[in-house]
């Protein structure tokens, strides 16, 4: 993929959007008039109209840099996606569908024949190609395969060996490679021959006869260094490197830690097999932040804004489902206690306070302990000490807060034994949110789950029942 | 700063974490048995075993990236914390400093006498001070900025005037200029002389006499170019460039969109006064995706994870009250029909369910659209299909699950009535939560506020509130 030179556009890229929805709403007016007036004067007007309308949506999109594309692609519903994708050249299909999100993706991918596929996919490097193959239909991939050389046959293969979230899927293979025997100077001509370096190049690898790394090049020494030393006395010999099996959120860590912009990837025999991008990085890291945001409100996946209205049903069901089973077994808690709420109606009205803030705080517990698990902060050695500090801050809040809840029962319904039994119930629900907070999600990452799955809404469900049971339970005994 | 070689430590950095709590602790263990056991001998065992263990934690420490200190500190609590920042050796002080978060900073600064934090500070560059200066005592300020030539002090006051949000204040100093009337050859010479080049160097700035930005060199094209060629035939004229006055998430969008890894930022004058490099931006986008993530949950700033338990409360207070306020009027809605209730006691066990579901479905609504917004994915074009859609997915949902739990509800207390209003009250809560999850965030950010502030402590209010007030009051109609 060649690096598009762009404009600075960052800041009218939502003045692009816009103008780029007016002329698809004018377009559709134009459509509209035509289904309702007949008639060969009309047609010839509104095909005039309609055409030029094209022409100047054609052009503003082609001043676009690809990802520019994508980004508009991404804003608009369905059918005026579509109405865009038609008008992208066909030469940047390819680019453009590697920008879009998944799901843009596949209402793309969906919008093409074999032959544009083909086409667009022709265009890309294996790394790429490895990407976009599980959504390509069968046959395409298959006619692709076939029109590849053998090593780069061999690494989409390789490439889709790889689970995505490991490094294998992650890696592209345009790296420069040199010998650690030759002057810089050597290395200066050699560059010169290749006309062109693959983007994010902020070194070179340094490899033996048989392709195993012995260290890297950065570009910045290279620069600044007698061009009659050897490579060799200028490299870095232990330079960060990956192995293809590895995290690739661990790596997109220790590239934010070590300011990487590219790295070796190296099997286990110490052989260089490709290298990982800051580009590649940047996304997983936002990705992986959004995944968070996305799990703890119980969604499945990044869902397309404009995904159609089942698509969006299958994403939230899951976790509706689940909530609607706690809100059952919250209910049937507040079933137990009917007897007690029919003497004291006051209990039904009082209830959902203690339930609501202990969800409020349970998730701002949560909330952080998903924080600091994702960036490992959390360790064995640290837990009981984490424990104890929410159960702390826990303890404050349900006495303090409780206790003005406490006054206000008791201003509202007279009853001083009322409002004792509701800062009760508020201190001890609040320390069951804090406990939950802390152990919900230590025990879906000890059972290998994603910590932030749901947490939500199971914060939500201990401290829903929790709460009723707290408080029904502490006034039937006190107060009935 | 200088880019330190690390090796490979991503895998390990958990082990090594657990290592220095490890040493740690034997060392707490050891200072126990000082307090607790008397005399001359034991003293000396203790006092052996005592710097045995620091030396050997020293040695680990040096070992480590700054960047992995800076992660190691913010995963201890805050006494161990400063036992390993005591072994840091003082030459890297300032490197860790700018490392670590702001919270975990502060803890260090406040265990630095002047002296020491006059040597740390020393080291840095005028954009790394400008950083630092807020968290620093006026004095060692006021004694830095003496310290510093004229161009240094008028940067550090310049980056000192942005906003943090801007890209002025995130800008560094370290560009590398040269004229476009000079040949490549020319160039390579003029970079071999500085001996060094500033990290994440991928172009060079192109400046005339007035320091006004002509272009970009990127050292690619550089590199592969006949070192006859002139700069000006070679560079490219229109390149990605940023204001000072910008914000600086757009310039990270932009960034991460163009794949770029350093960009100039220039005057309104189209003056050359800084540039921008992917590190910055990369910790800007973690940045943002967690405040999403904490403002969501009505968590004010990041919290480090061993603040203080008065630093945590005053972190959650704010929603706390907001939410104690909202529980409130929900229960004050409950309390208006406290009639219907002591009527038919099964409303009180069915309300939480209605309430729920909603704020559950809400939370999940809210989550896309304060996603989407934070990609500037939705636009005035857009609004109202996003809103259908939305309220199709709502309905849908309402009419089956609240179809479900109006049959149990049937099955529970035998009233065909009873069902139909819970089916309804879901359906209309379930409206209400959408309807609401689309016009609170967008609410907020036309207020100019931050859509994600508090969004999941203002949801569940409104499904609350909303969702007893539906059910009870369709309730009291139908059925009583």
């Amino acid at each position: 993929m060649t690096q598009v030179e762009v404009k600075k556009t960052q800041e009218s890229l939502q003045d692009r959007l816009a103008q780029v929805i007016e002329l698809l709403h004018r377009q559709r007016v134009v459509e509209d008039l035509t289904h309702r007036q007949e008639g060969p004067h009309h047609d010839r007007v509104e095909n005039l109209v309609h055409r030029q309308n094209l022409v100047e949506l054609q052009r503003k999109l082609d001043d676009l840099h690809s990802a520019d594309v994508a980004y508009i692609l991404e804003a608009l519903p369905l059918e005026e996606r579509l109405t865009v994708w038609q008008l992208v050249k066909a030469d940047r299909d390819g680019d453009i569908l590697l920008e879009v999100s998944d799901s843009v993706r596949e209402t793309l991918i969906a919008d093409m024949d074999d032959h544009e596929l083909l086409a667009a996919a022709k265009e890309m490097d294996a790394d790429e190609l490895a990407d976009l193959a599980p959504e390509l239909p069968r046959d395409v991939v298959h006619e692709l395969m076939e029109a590849l050389d053998g090593q780069q046959r061999e690494r989409v293969r390789s490439a889709l060996s790889y689970d995505e979230e490991q490094v294998g899927a992650l890696m592209d293979f345009e790296m420069v490679t040199i010998r650690e025997d030759v002057s810089l100077e050597v290395v200066l001509r050699y560059l010169r021959r290749l006309k062109e370096l693959p983007g994010h190049t902020d070194k070179l690898f340094v490899v033996d006869y048989d392709g195993v790394l012995k260290g890297v090049l950065p570009i910045k020494r290279l620069l600044v260094n007698d061009p009659e030393k050897q490579v060799a006395e200028v490299m870095a010999s232990d330079p960060v490197s990956f192995h293809p099996d590895e995290d690739a959120y661990d790596a997109a860590q220790a590239f934010e830690r070590y300011d990487l912009i590219s790295a070796p990837v190296v099997d286990k025999n110490g052989k260089l097999i490709g290298r990982l991008t800051i580009d590649e990085m940047v996304d997983l890291i936002r990705e992986e932040s959004e995944s968070e945001v996305l799990n703890m409100a119980g969604l499945r996946e990044e869902e397309d804004i404009f995904a159609s209205v089942w698509k969006s049903l299958r994403n939230r069901w899951a976790w509706l489902a689940i909530n609607l089973i706690t809100a059952f077994v919250a209910s049937r808690v507040i079933g137990l206690f009917e007897g007690s709420i029919e003497k004291l109606v006051a209990l039904a009205a009082l209830m959902p306070i203690v339930a609501g803030i202990g969800g409020n705080s349970g998730n701002q517990t949560i909330t952080m302990i998903v924080r600091a698990m994702a960036l490992d902060q959390v360790s064995t050695g640290n837990t009981s000490r984490l424990m104890r500090k929410e159960l702390a801050v826990s303890l404050i809040n349900g006495v303090i807060w409780g206790g003005v809840i406490g006054v206000v029962a008791y201003l509202l319904y007279g009853s001083w034994s009322l409002g004792v039994v509701m800062t009760a119930a508020m201190t001890l629900n609040l320390l069951l949110a804090a406990l939950m907070g802390v152990l919900i999600p230590m025990t879906l990452a000890r059972m290998g789950r994603d910590p932030a799955m749901g947490a939500s809404v199971m914060i939500t469900a201990v401290t829903d029942s929790g709460g009723f049971f707290i408080f029904l339970g502490l006034a039937t005994i006190f107060l009935l």
